[in-house]
């Protein structure tokens, strides 16, 4: 075989790894300027889904989690896998009541990224949604969740303060944060000034 | 074996793939909740380094590139690969000048995150680069770059209109806007009303 892919030329490719989540496929490859090389690639098989729930009170709701990647504990905004074939608002939805019990009759996307594309094709998208009702949460049972309120500005300190790292939280929340000092934030924040 | 990593149980471990920048491990586990299951890992070999440079007159420069895991063209901040025992700040100053020639007296970290932990290790950082000096640009020789000068502004133009796609590229810029609006931006814009 020989294949273009834009101004790379792809002389065999092989699958090496595959699970529910990724597939790792090596080539071999002619690069941009003409010289030999290999490429491997994390096909990723969801969407990174995030949502950065608001309720009345100006209060969102985080979940901590042990990340097995870092070994480490890590809070996020509420996240989950959605598949390529779904309108990630959809997604989205799901993932909210199913880890936090909430619906939200109106959402904005705040993030619509390729999260590291040197190696991987993942998308992320993230969502602001507020105009919230609490329900009962169904967590994926091979997940062991925690669920915290906090306010959205004690959410915010935890960025600056480095104490949550997952990107897709960052932009989700930086995002926010933006429209905040901008004066475009689409809901009232009564515990602000 | 049996290995703890948390709360997870580590029943064996099988190495599926390797190159000089990933290494993909299999995992035969017990998850949190005492269920069986596998869990694939990405473990990355360098830190995502990211660089937003800006000049005496308000504007940066981004580096076009085509994108051989998402078949399309992407413009972001330059960027690449440090080691992970490298200090960042060092493997920003070597990537700014491979990219673009420049070298900064002043740097400002405004990103520290972890890019995809539910598969991936990946670290990404991201500086504010300024005082800048013009010297001579020396690419990788496999890659093949354009890099345009613009407006900070138009940069942050960009994310907005989704024209800038890539996380570590959003996420550094989204903190500069933020500084802008928050009135902290650490160097004059002349350009900027």
């Amino acid at each position: 075989m020989s294949e273009k892919r834009g101004p790379w030329q792809i002389l065999s490719r092989e699958q090496r790894y595959d699970n529910r989540w990724m597939t790792v496929t090596h080539h071999e490859v002619v690069t941009p300027t003409g010289q030999p090389g290999i490429y491997g690639t994390v096909h990723f098989k969801n969407i990174g889904i995030g949502i950065l729930p608001v309720d009345a009170e100006g209060h969102t709701f985080l979940v901590g989690q042990y990340r097995f990647t870092l070994d480490g504990y890590s809070w996020e905004i509420p996240e989950g896998g959605g598949a390529l074939d779904v309108d990630p608002l959809d997604s989205a939805a799901r993932e909210l009541r199913e880890e936090t019990g909430l619906a939200a009759r109106r959402w904005q996307k705040l993030v619509d990224c390729d999260l590291s594309n040197s190696i991987t094709d993942e998308r992320v998208v993230g969502y602001l949604a507020w105009d919230l009702e609490q329900g009962i949460a169904a967590p994926d049972p091979t997940e062991d969740l925690r669920v915290k309120r906090v306010p959205l500005t004690e959410a915010l300190r935890m960025v600056d303060a480095g104490e949550i790292r997952d990107a897709l939280s960052v932009l989700t929340l930086r995002a926010a944060q933006l429209l905040l000092a901008q004066g475009r934030f689409p809901l009232p924040l009564p515990s602000e000034r």
